[in-house]
């Protein structure tokens, strides 16, 4: 019997990342919700160095960071690759995701604070999605012809981003500004693997504003 | 005939990863010297995002960032593995590779900087090689009995670590606070794996001093 638990978070894209992999491959798992503010034991002693989710246990063996359980579900379980077979191409995926992982997640979050440190977070972004605008020119997926490693790592720019900007007012990102980008992720949002998989927007949308109003009643 | 050229630096532990495994695999290639304050033509279009060093050039194809390098030469050369075979002894050098790699660079910087910085940088390296020490608890090499990847991420904490604290005066290493960081640390440096492959201390220690002084001398 296959024992695959994921500890995540119904909000979070890294925990998304890995339930999108796990959906790909056609693996049963057990997804436990996790409290950030009552950790579980088992997020705990399961990573004990971050102490962060999401973390997949396989047979009772933990595993963390969520793009590199990516490549241990696609290095272990049978169904369509994850990540692409050529060695360069595979090189490619890793560095998108790494970029898209990286950079962009801190920087949107400061969508959600005022002042300065929006706007530094705003340059960060505009100049991130310029890069990504230069690289999505007439494509549909980030390598080859193919959904995989990179578009998964992308959902925080392909949906999230989207959410937080109506959850802040901020407006970065236009068709205008960024055409490559907006057809790319529009595309993106309705291809039948992201779809079918995504949180629904009212939900994320109603739980970024709270969570901005917590943290602005805060300072 | 194969064609690779190495752009890097002669002081910079991730120009020394991939130096590591291209030897380790036994592949001839050609080292070119960047000087960062003139960045070469073939930097700056072979690595546009972040026009940064280490970067392979295979056969004329351009690939970035040290730890993707490192998964691209072991996918492509014959010779020694660099990652284990198993997917989960992967998943654990991977994981002990990024938290080398994302956390203890930057902090160990600081340490060339002065007051709130530097107490601040000294702090989180000391939390960071309190997880390391427990690691290394009676452990050779970070995963199964094998030199490898998680192994040449550590190059930093292994050597350099040392050298900037003999540049900066700051004393945080001592066996006294971690015992089994030291002694896998001694065995490191003087297995043969490594010890070959060292820049000369001499001259890295030169190369930091004066850069710290540089950095004084601006603020």
């Amino acid at each position: 019997m296959v024992d695959v638990k994921l500890l995540g978070l119904w909000y979070s894209p890294a925990s998304h990342k890995v339930e999108w992999a796990l959906k790909l491959k056609g693996v049963k798992y057990e997804f436990i919700e996790e409290n950030l503010q009552n950790k579980s034991p088992l997020l705990l002693e399961s990573n004990p160095v971050h102490k962060k989710i999401p973390v997949l246990i396989h047979n009772g063996k933990p595993i963390c960071e969520s793009m590199i359980i990516l490549e241990y579900i696609d290095e272990t379980f049978e169904g369509p690759s994850i990540l692409p077979k050529d060695p360069y191409e595979r090189a490619l995926a890793r560095f998108w995701a790494k970029f898209l992982n990286d950079k962009v997640g801190a920087a949107v979050n400061t969508f959600l604070h005022k002042g300065e440190e929006q706007e530094k977070g705003k340059e960060e972004v505009f100049e991130m999605l310029k890069i990504l605008d230069n690289e999505l020119k007439d494509k549909k997926f980030f390598v080859g012809d193919k959904f995989g490693y990179a578009d998964i790592a992308a959902n925080f720019v392909g949906y999230w981003l989207g959410v937080f900007q109506e959850a802040s007012g901020v407006e970065l990102v236009t068709s205008e500004n960024f055409p490559n980008f907006c057809a790319w992720r529009d595309e993106y949002v309705n291809c039948s693997q992201v779809k079918e998989y995504l949180p629904p927007r009212n939900d994320l949308l109603a739980f970024i504003q709270a969570y901005a109003q917590a943290s602005a009643s805060k300072t």
